[in-house]
């Protein structure tokens, strides 16, 4: 294979690129932007030698424990257990969360071999021996496997006799009723709060 | 900058790739595909280092000479000019045309100062005189500077008594009347050929 053939099949393999774009892109780096293309491997390459999981949380970085991990001034009585290291990003963008965080690095689903052992339940339960914690919550995403994988690790925590409780799901911020689905509306009603 | 912020950087700079994207195709290579990385930055960093353009036809190769070009089956009294290796892509997909090639990599664009020296005229002419051509084909892009292109070029052949002909630009087939833009319908109309 040539290595023009090649690179379009490596591109081809990143999610959301179709046989078309990796072929655009192949001709856009080899044209216009052969120091983006050699950036770029040099970057995949950095990144995959040296990005690694946090011992504490599993999240993605560099160090042995991430920056969240190893801030004092974060909230240790908060653990936040989330899907995915993007999920944590989301969250600390929305500046309203100062505690710690777990990620599962997916959700339970046994159908596909993932069960408790490969989203790290036994890490999770190490550090809810070893801390303080005195709230969990669960921001796992709101589908029937993130449900499924909630509703696992809230039964887990009954033995803690930690608080553990679930983000809210209802109408987004901004959202139009007519627009927003039936069972986004429904979860809306059932968790409505007096005002 | 950490190593997943670079990368992140790197990704942004493809076209099509913005922020969001760029952050969850990094996410996607470190979680669950950390072969594929490593396998794109070798595709990459090959690519970039054995590339070259063909000493004739100036098409993406990794050879002094492209396939088209060493090919002896091909007509060789047939030229059709291009702007793009992607272009030569589309046409020989389209199995209709069994002549030789030659890449412009780009278009006359005076204000971003792209004159003739830089889409290769010299290196064109240079064949023009060397090589017997009956027919020269401009399948310049049909956009303004495509066109533009097109009639520099032509004007060009009038000296070298080579038949100089433009391909033809009308209603794309399968298409409805309805949905073809106006220039396109104008263009059908004023090519129209008898029956």
């Amino acid at each position: 294979m040539s290595s023009i053939d090649s690179l379009i099949k490596s591109l081809c393999r990143l999610p959301g690129v179709g046989p078309k774009s990796a072929q655009r892109l192949t001709y856009h780096l080899l044209e216009r932007a052969r120091e983006d293309a050699t950036q770029l491997a040099e970057s995949l390459h950095d990144a995959v030698l040296k990005v690694g999981h946090c011992k504490k949380c599993r999240t993605l970085t560099e160090t042995e424990l991430c920056n969240i991990c190893t801030n004092p001034r974060r909230d240790s009585s908060l653990l936040c257990v989330v899907e995915t290291p993007a999920d944590i990003l989301a969250i600390e963008q929305a500046h309203s969360y100062k505690g710690h965080y777990f990620v599962l690095m997916g959700h339970l689903s046994p159908l596909d071999g993932i069960g408790p052992r490969e989203i790290g339940i036994d890490l999770l339960e190490k550090r809810l021996t070893q801390n303080l914690f005195t709230e969990v919550i669960l921001a796992t995403n709101s589908t029937i496997e993130g449900e499924a994988t909630a509703h696992y690790i809230a039964n887990l925590i009954t033995k803690y006799k930690i608080r553990c409780t679930r983000i809210a799901h209802g109408v987004p911020v901004g959202g139009e009723l007519e627009y927003v689905d039936a069972g986004t509306l429904s979860h809306a009603f059932s968790g409505r709060r007096q005002l």
